[in-house]
């Protein structure tokens, strides 16, 4: 170890930051700090696919850099429990199987993935508080109390032989927090009293003008909307993994004299997790099970359910669409979203309001969510008291970055000190100096069923291909010998039209590839690549000229020995 | 015709309104209003797929019901150009060839589809003014100006034996029109001192408090952004069919010596038909086309372009995505989004806002766009106008439609004169009671290429099949009489893995089928139904438990004479 006097940074001294996953679209956030034979990964969340992902499940960063360097990786440190910042650990740890550390409920969540992928036993794991420190390799890191709309969440301020980065992870300013501590803003100062080399800053909210409310206003809009709907049952889905919101449901519920019910697997997952480790705390008797909510009259029953994100088989949707097992949305009832649709989800969020309105319940969703990030008035408060000489926006879309960097230039960083990263850059970072000095392996590997990285730019094209035209299937049986046309060509489709009402169609379809066939065998054309083309080719005109349709054509031929 | 007194209504007089499309989902308006052997039809919109509607292009009203009464339609009245209001006329003209009755602009960008159909010829149009009455078999129709985000909107007052029924069309209240009158409200009071039946009104922005902006405010925008970004060059996205934001565009690039340069199809074609109808003025010398830009610097020059809304092929996806025949976005382009992304398409904006951040343009997308949708006080305000009878929520989903019924009873309408129809409903009104006597066919019609209704729920189940798992096809041929397997099992699949890397899967796949097969054909078991069946559950079954995964199984069996 060349330097380990972490709090004397050395001009000379260059630190590398490797993203791999986080900057190109939100989620899969996962970045590495390097310095001579150590290297530390913050966070090593999964993203969920986009819109032309189609049939994946999640998407898990490619970490070909931390297998090529396994024996510099000395471990994961986790800012919080969110699954753009864990949801990958699983996968990623079969490969890089080093230490993770983080705090208590983070940890706690962790650990029920671990568990679910029989990973208990072979993953180290230290649990973390606040104001603590600890060594890793030529890093020194320091764990800060932040807010968040998850509990637990954490900054950190890494120590490196260049000087003091620190890392924010996702955060929001909670003067007033439902639960602990709110964020540690004098250490956040003491740290810019010492000197600050680089300062990687949530982007989320980073148009967004003004401050986040606090946690806390929440609860006041859910005493108001219980006092007002005294004599209805109330539904409310919130984000499973958002415990102050349902500790806040809890409160205002036992306060009306209401027995609470926690529906959806991962809601019910979170809140046992946070009950277990005392961050949550539940009055005796006010939690009851979905099977007694038949005991007890509409108007003294809360139900915490997922689905605020309008996800298809989630319990509100499910109960929005009348295929839930147990709950029927009945007319008077009151459903609350508190949440807002994370972009791209907005449509279906609107489509189940819909469905709760035409089944008679009154729906509400104004007021009844704050944010979990720093909008612009924070972003500027963490740089007034961190003052670092390097700015370098993380969490979000480039947009958001972007926006992110105006702010900081605003708040004095000099322009050249920005930098705004991509993912796989590698930026050495020192007190005099900030350059992207080259590019490694990095990027999204989609899982998709046990298939991991099996789906790639083909499969998804003839996916995407399928889906919008669907695809017309000709074979024919050849004699192995003469070319003989022994069977077919027969024609089968799939999403392409309704063949019964189509027969002519086909029929004509299928004189075209016949008379295609007969063509290419009059002309002794007998390779087969080419007698698929041909018939690809008459056939992708007919079809085009009779329906302005493409859908996939396929070509079999088999071979007999006749 | 049993009563043609239109301004004295009848107690015992009943009008029927039977809304075919419109009220389940935003777009596809179309309402009929009855009345003996009358019936006239508002407005023939078309609906835009929604997500599950895989490679359909639009959706169309289904019109049996005008069909089966088609000797009692006697026209079209549309209330303005919008795609979700004229959409399907030229597919429903062709089952339903009666009279379109319009006001100027409105027929204007009709006619131009029309002849896009080669459908001039056969369809009777006549042109209305504001404020001019028509009869049309029992009912006069009485065109009445609003303000909208199209110019020559309209609303109706419809004289029917039962009353008299206003509905709104798409609306809002601009005292400060960039183009033409304010809207009449003079003659809403009017009417409402006379006695109006029913208030049919738009509910888009039910949800929103307040008065929707004026146009010109978005004027005064561009003018302080140009004179913000004297330096560079300037594209400006919105909707094609705001020609009266269009204008203001011009005006100011005029103001400030800039060329102005129109791209994007349907961006030329509406503003070529306003300016021939005198709806838009250009300043000589002010508008240039494409090839002469080059001839220009930067800082004169104005795009006005379509693709606001993220679409992958409009003009400024394309310019994000580098694939323009003729613009290159260059750093210190400025990119204005005059537009708000209709609900579905936030992440479609976003991903073109983030790429043309990457490629070093400033883009602008706040304050430069107001609603062409009457706010909560504009809605009241008709109301307080009008002050209906009963009041039948038009235009918007349902929680929209809810939300206006809620500023209905808030505006002092008895709750059960306030009417949320569904698509299909038959309405009877009069003066002493409104029920829903009945219902009619009615729905959307998907169009794909050149079918109109031949993608039905079946091809859309198979093609979501597809996308999400792909498929995978088993070939064999057996011999006719002893079924004896002469060739196969085949296996080929497509989107479902990556084959060259799943080599053994496959080879394992075909195994599998090769053995239930020779179990099949060992029992004697010859019948094709059944044989397909063993060869999609054994494949099926094997598949699932090595990947977790559930492609669609096409087994497809060959007969040869051997």
């Amino acid at each position: 170890m060349k330097n380990n006097n972490h709090n004397q940074a050395n001009h000379n001294e260059k630190v590398k930051i490797i993203p791999l996953g986080g900057l190109e679209q939100i989620g899969m956030n996962i970045t590495c700090f390097e310095y001579d034979d150590s290297i530390i990964v913050v966070d090593c969340g999964l993203s969920f696919p986009t819109e032309d992902m189609l049939g994946v499940d999640l998407v898990i960063p490619d970490v070909t850099y931390l297998k090529d360097n396994i024996d510099k990786v000395k471990g994961f440190i986790i800012t919080h429990g969110h699954e753009d910042h864990i949801g990958a650990l699983p996968y990623v740890l079969k490969e890089v199987p080093v230490p993770i550390y983080a705090t208590k409920l983070t940890m706690g969540i962790i650990e029920h993935k671990l568990k679910e992928h029989n990973m208990m036993k072979s993953v180290k794991r230290k649990v973390i508080k606040h104001g603590q420190f600890i060594n890793l390799g030529c890093f020194r890191i320091e764990f800060i109390k932040t807010n968040h709309s998850i509990a637990d969440a954490t900054a950190l301020a890494i120590y490196t032989p260049a000087g003091i980065i620190i890392h924010t992870g996702d955060f929001k300013i909670d003067y007033t927090p439902v639960f602990g501590e709110r964020i540690d803003l004098q250490r956040f100062a003491e740290l810019g009293k010492k000197g600050v080399l680089a300062l990687m800053s949530d982007s989320t909210n980073a148009e967004r003008p003004g401050f986040t409310q606090s946690e806390r206003t929440v609860g006041r809009t859910f005493d108001h909307i219980f006092n007002e709907h005294k004599n209805s049952r109330i539904i409310i889905a919130t984000f499973a993994s958002n415990v102050d919101r349902v500790q806040q449901i809890i409160n205002t519920a036992y306060r009306y004299g209401r027995k609470v019910i926690v529906e959806g697997r991962s809601m019910v997952n979170i809140i046992t997790i946070a009950q277990e480790l005392g961050y949550i705390q539940i009055p005796e008797n006010t939690l009851i099970d979905l099977e007694s909510m038949k005991n007890y009259p509409p108007e003294q029953l809360v139900l915490i359910t997922t689905g605020s994100q309008g996800e298809t088989m989630a319990a509100l949707s499910r109960m929005a669409a009348s295929i839930h097992r147990k709950v029927t949305i009945n007319p008077g009832d009151t459903i609350i979203f508190s949440s807002n649709p994370i972009p791209g989800n907005e449509k279906a969020v609107s489509n189940v309001i819909n469905e709760l309105y035409r089944k008679g319940a009154d729906v509400i969703f104004q007021d009844t969510h704050v944010s979990g990030h720093a909008c612009q008035e924070e972003i500027k408060l963490i740089y007034a008291l961190t003052r670092p000489k390097y700015a370098i926006p993380v969490h979000g879309e480039y947009r958001h970055l972007k926006a992110h960097a105006g702010l900081a230039e605003a708040m004095g960083i000099e322009k050249d000190h920005i930098i705004i990263m991509k993912t796989g850059d590698v930026l050495e970072l020192s007190e005099t100096k900030a350059k992207v000095t080259g590019h490694v392996q990095s990027g999204g590997i989609m899982v998709d069923g046990l298939g991991v990285g099996d789906v790639g730019n083909i499969v998804l094209r003839d996916r995407q291909m399928l889906s919008q035209n669907g695809l017309i299937i000709v074979v024919m049986t050849l004699d192995k010998y003469t070319n003989e046309l022994l069977a077919g060509p027969d024609i089968v489709s799939r999403g392409f039209v309704y063949v019964r009402e189509s027969e002519d169609l086909m029929d004509q379809a299928r004189h075209v590839v016949s008379n295609a066939l007969d063509d290419c065998l009059a002309k002794h054309c007998s390779e087969w690549g080419k007698i698929k083309n041909v018939v690809r080719e008459s056939l992708g005109d007919f079809i085009w000229k009779q329906t302005k349709r493409n859908p996939m054509i396929l070509p079999i031929i088999m071979e007999v020995d006749a």
